[in-house]
């Protein structure tokens, strides 16, 4: 089963809108086993249009195509793809009165072109839509099948969930895909990929990827079987030669969340923890805040910016600043230890360091970064060289805090 | 000019990474000028990179490709393009040597694959990347312009922005696009449309389009013209329309910062300010800090997220929060005061309310909001309800204080 997608809209070309629709989808079918090939964006254009239509349906079986259904003049999506298979439009009367009945329950008075989306090519199938006026549309031709939806997010996943998931699944049979996600961070791609070894081996089994971020290199694993069992036999089979040498690399397998990995230890011991942010500026606290009951471990943040705060809120000595500079690991420390101490909490952690553009000197150039750390028995500081952006940079230097406690929790 | 994007990737085909390397790409080629016609996505497979590669050079004579140049085996972008140029490939000396001191200044032991990537293929200009380790590459052939980028957003979006935009730049000619983005915040969007009153008038100079956000409405007119000189006076024209009834609610236009607007007026008047955050978490002080120089303005932020952490690091009476409730505009206020004391600053904003998911009563729901402001003559809270997600929540109460702020600094 080869699948495309064509997404329709020129909010999509113009970074306007980013593309989360074909994202969603192409995650949804590979959770039902089926593996997306292509996803074609094109504006709403009708020549474009026409030829995504023609290029899918000579190399694809499943076209999924979403976007420009709506009332308005711009929305051509019907009226192109009727042309396309030769198909004069009739009125659909069921669609007519799920139209008249979502105006009636809003209140409003409903127009020509509302009464319009009642149009339907002839030779289309039609599918309803709960959520809106626009119905969705299926083709059949030649052992393709094109299955036309609103762009709509919300009556897209409708649609997808209640025809178009199931009728694939079907149609899919017993062969499936299956993939997992390993979290790693504090190591570079190529040195991860020389430590697993033997990729070959690994790929016997299931197709090993690497996707760099900021906050550390994710690996899949993915897999075809001719049946579930048979696919995940060779997952696991993959998984333990992956593991095998990086073990302690990862930190988590499915979603990568340091700040989650780290919430469940603290929450589970009943610990506390308390921040010192000066370079990251919030954002370490703005990730640990992000989650769901960060209350019951997170118990304040103190954003340090200037060195007057550093001191009084944090109590670092002035002199330690005036000998070391604010970005050092003694400072690093001192704030992990202050913060730790201020709060009465069981751990602290700290941030210090020059994010860029500026404030950059020979000795301490844009990117280096000291993390500190505190508990009851030891205070310490970790120094790295971020060698990125600001954002990187503290993008890097909140995984880096964030991998650094979770390796002390053990 | 005819362009596409190919973006490279499983991971962009099966949802695990959302593809904003193409929308930021089509954003950044619209600011120069240059619409995309078409965005394709292929998994990282060599028949199928090979495809959009014929494809493209026979409908476009721009082509932007990224992804899939990085050091590890699943990376096959450079090798599949080299093939489709018929070209050998050759070690570059200039690219070996920036890898080698990308790796030594890291202090990181540089593998054999690393050392690979300074193959480049014999045909191609080489692009440095100053950023990462994988170079970029220029193709050109019967008068198409093939762009080889990483897919690392930072890598690729400085190669675009050094080298890419400027040379499409040139070649774009007198005919162009122009687009402005007019900021509001605090208004809904039906409300805005309504109160704009004749957008076909508008439309006679300039596409008018809405994009509603949990910060704001951002508008944006968009204009061809046959020089320069003709779409900046259709777009002078619809911007005049546009404004004349909506005015007050523009707080910007170009980019939609409400940090930068806030930072800006701070700076230029030499004054300081203070946060002190519950529900928001740190979003605040990480949005604040964002902006390169914030130093100059941004003191400290204080995330009390307990009680004891609001008592003690910003004086908020304990008797305050027994009677009203952490939740409250008493203690809003109170924390914005607090911490403008502390830190002995100009200004004080504070946030308090129930971010969500759980947390919620029925006189205190999830969305409930209270924002503090403090100045040296008065001290107050404004009260919201933001019914949304904890996200969306957190988003909304950051831009409700900082547009506090600056409607307060006038």
């Amino acid at each position: 089963m080869n699948t495309e997608i064509i997404s329709v809209g020129d909010e999509l070309l113009i970074g306007q809108t980013i593309n989360t629709n074909a994202s969603w989808m192409g995650e949804q079918l590979l959770n039902a086993g089926i593996r997306v090939d292509w996803v074609t964006t094109v504006g709403d254009n009708a020549g474009h249009i026409e030829t995504a239509l023609k290029i899918a349906e000579s190399r694809a079986n499943v076209v999924l195509i979403t976007g420009g259904l709506g009332p308005t003049h711009d929305d051509i999506t019907k009226k192109v793809i009727s042309r396309y298979f030769d198909s004069k439009m009739v009125l659909n009367r069921k669609v007519l009165e799920n139209i008249k009945a979502r105006f009636k329950k809003r209140g409003i008075l409903m127009s020509q072109v509302n009464r319009d989306q009642a149009l339907v090519p002839e030779k289309a199938k039609v599918i309803f839509n709960d959520n809106g006026t626009a119905p969705g549309l299926i083709f059949d031709r030649n052992g393709v099948t094109f299955y036309v939806m609103p762009g709509v997010p919300m009556e897209m996943k409708a649609i997808m969930k209640r025809f178009v998931i199931p009728q694939l699944r079907e149609k899919r049979g017993e062969r499936t895909i299956l993939f997992q996600i390993y979290c790693t961070t504090g190591i570079a791609e190529s040195t991860l990929f020389q430590k697993i070894g033997d990729i070959a081996e690994i790929e016997k089994y299931a197709r090993l990827a690497f996707l760099p971020s900021p906050s550390g290199v994710k690996m899949r694993l993915m897999t075809e079987g001719q049946t579930q069992k048979a696919a995940q036999d060779a997952l696991k089979q993959a998984e333990i030669l992956l593991r095998k040498n990086i073990e302690s690399y990862i930190y988590a397998s499915g979603k990568c969340s340091l700040e989650q990995v780290v919430a469940n230890i603290l929450t589970q011991r009943g610990k506390t923890l308390a921040v010192a942010e000066s370079c990251t500026g919030g954002l370490l606290a703005n990730n640990l805040t992000n989650i769901s009951g960060s209350s019951k471990f997170f118990d304040r943040g103190i954003i340090s910016y200037s060195n007057q705060a550093k001191m009084q809120a944090l109590g670092v000595p002035e002199t330690l600043i005036a000998e070391h500079g604010a970005v050092s690991a003694q400072v690093a420390q001192a704030m992990a230890e202050g913060v730790r101490n201020t709060a009465g909490t069981d751990y602290g952690l700290s941030t210090t360091g020059i994010a860029g553009p500026t404030g950059g000197t020979p000795e301490k150039p844009v990117g280096l970064v000291f993390i500190g750390y505190s508990d009851a028995n030891e205070t310490l500081a970790k120094r790295f060289n971020f060698l990125s952006d600001r954002m990187g940079n503290k993008e890097r230097s909140v995984a880096a805090a964030l991998n650094l406690l979770r390796e002390k929790l053990g």
